[in-house]
């Protein structure tokens, strides 16, 4: 008998496996999302927070603690945390200030004004707060609030680096960390740490959240670029347009000439944009290498995640979590 | 000998009384507003921290500990952790919207963009989060995780009953919980506990705290219209052009006769106010009583925070903390 084959990715295999534990940080986020007194609030996020998310941060967690033998439950609780502070982040995000406006960056798909964004990011990052007291874990509180540290100072490099050529790769690889990695990283080590892991283990734990983030990003930040294929594609320029020095950019800009040169100066540090630019842009740096050297770098942070593992003991969830490295860069086509 | 008595108010004698701890709180706030790889961070927050704010709030917590004996260092961390979450919540109140300014707010006096006071923020608020985590004290942490939830419920509770004469006395004191006196009760709560202070202790000051903080804010709100004596003066009318819902507003609406319903109905809900409008306001205020009403409400907390601090041991600190409950309504004239 003949029946289609449905490849599952290593990240449906992870899900699946976990679908009980899922199911009950879902149940937990919908409970801690709602506010007696401000019915606003779960208006704001319910589009965040129940759509499209893939849940991929707190199914970090709860594989980290799950694959160091967890069987208690406060991996529920940091899986809810871990996924409250990913929202806060992305309402944050959303916030646009005058200069991006002049920019002339939309703002008709705003769906919530700057304020509410701000104030309901403000919620969640609460909520999330409570979520991991009540963990009672000093090291898991000290983890986090590090980690929240990363994050925000890594956003605010992000902004005062936007629009200068002069950003270097170490600038960037701080943004990639406190925008992406520091959050992936706390994720998979508090897992560890909630289940009693010795240091080696989460330590490998740790590693991987870094390394698997900063693959993440690197991916998502070459895909904007339209990746390594011949055309731009769907969904790409964002970076472009808000002038964000990113690594594809960097590259290109070191290995400018002078005509090149100029192109950068005008399009990134200027803002001077017009129809064209971004397929200019894309062109020059695949002359320049600049795109295929983004991806060898992506591809050898998935390779340092998955090397990381190693210490840790064999399992079913931790080929997955191997795979799943392999899964984050094999977007780039 | 004559020597010009200078009338010292409470918060300066209280001020003079923990001079040392105060020196040692700023230095720390100094230290932890850095940032190796953000430096916009310092130049953003030092116009709030660095000059003219009182440090009442971190004030409090130190006079809590001491008033409880304590001769450790952590109500050091925990003063700058509640000065740093003030700051961080006055950056989020920056944020404008659209709306905002479409209803003509100026923004001529933003120091800052949108962007950047939502991030430095954010920053501050994960500051805080690691100085609180470094006194070790669970206890500690579940009083300012609630009460971060609070004040962000607060907020987003004040955003969505603003212009709207619907709302209630009791919406109207769950606001002010949420901007002011959550996190004046929460600086002396954990004042007494990280003291080890008996619990009778530590509720007394959490009361006298909350206390002080509503009598605050309710101050505040009616001198926004001016206070109670003839003329609107200096600094008054913000929350009328934000159209907010303040005890002033509430009770005028509550005894509105028809002609005054409908004013109201344009200046508050409608938003469509112009010269003269406030004036208006405040003289139908004045001619229904809110005013004074208003008044008599911030006196009766002050008086409820006096009440508040009875069982705890007599000192020169309690005397101080007693008069700076009629020092914060004095400011009615």
């Amino acid at each position: 008998m003949n029946t289609p084959v449905r490849v599952e990715s290593p990240f449906d295999r992870i899900t699946s496996l976990l679908a009980d534990d899922m199911a009950e940080v879902n149940t937990l986020i919908r409970d801690r999302m709602a506010s007696r007194h401000a019915p606003r609030i779960p208006e704001v996020t319910a589009h965040l927070v129940e759509a499209g998310g893939k849940r991929l941060r707190p199914l970090l967690t709860l594989a980290a603690a799950r694959l160091c033998g967890y069987d208690g439950n406060h991996h529920i609780r940091l899986a809810a945390t871990v996924e409250f502070i990913h929202t806060a982040t992305l309402l944050h995000d959303d916030v646009i200030d005058e200069s991006a406006r002049r920019r002339g960056r939309p703002t008709a798909n705003l769906l919530w004004d700057n304020k509410s964004s701000v104030l309901v990011g403000d919620y969640l990052f609460a909520r999330s707060f409570q979520l991991m007291v009540e963990t009672g874990s000093l090291r898991v509180l000290d983890i986090l609030s590090n980690a929240a540290a990363v994050i925000a100072e890594g956003e605010v490099l992000q902004l005062t680096a936007a629009a200068s050529l002069a950003t270097t790769e170490a600038v960037y690889m701080q943004v990639v960390r406190g925008k992406t990695a520091a959050l992936f990283a706390a994720a998979t080590e508090i897992g560890g740490v909630i289940a009693g892991a010795p240091d080696a283990h989460v330590a490998a734990l740790r590693d991987y959240g870094d390394a698997l983030g900063v693959s993440f990003q690197i991916t998502d930040d070459l895909l904007d670029y339209g990746g390594i294929s011949a055309s731009l594609g769907k969904n790409t320029g964002d970076d472009f347009r808000e002038r964000k020095m990113s690594l594809p950019v960097i590259r290109a800009v070191a290995a400018a000439d002078a005509d090149e040169r100029a192109f950068w100066l005008r399009v990134i540090e200027k803002g001077a944009q017009s129809d064209g630019d971004l397929e200019r842009a894309r062109a020059i740096m695949s002359r320049r290498g600049s795109l295929e050297s983004t991806r060898e770098t992506a591809v050898a942070h998935a390779a340092r995640a998955r090397a990381a593992l190693a210490p840790l003991p064999d399992s079913a969830l931790k080929t997955h979590l191997a795979h799943l490295a392999d899964f984050v860069v094999a977007r780039i086509v």
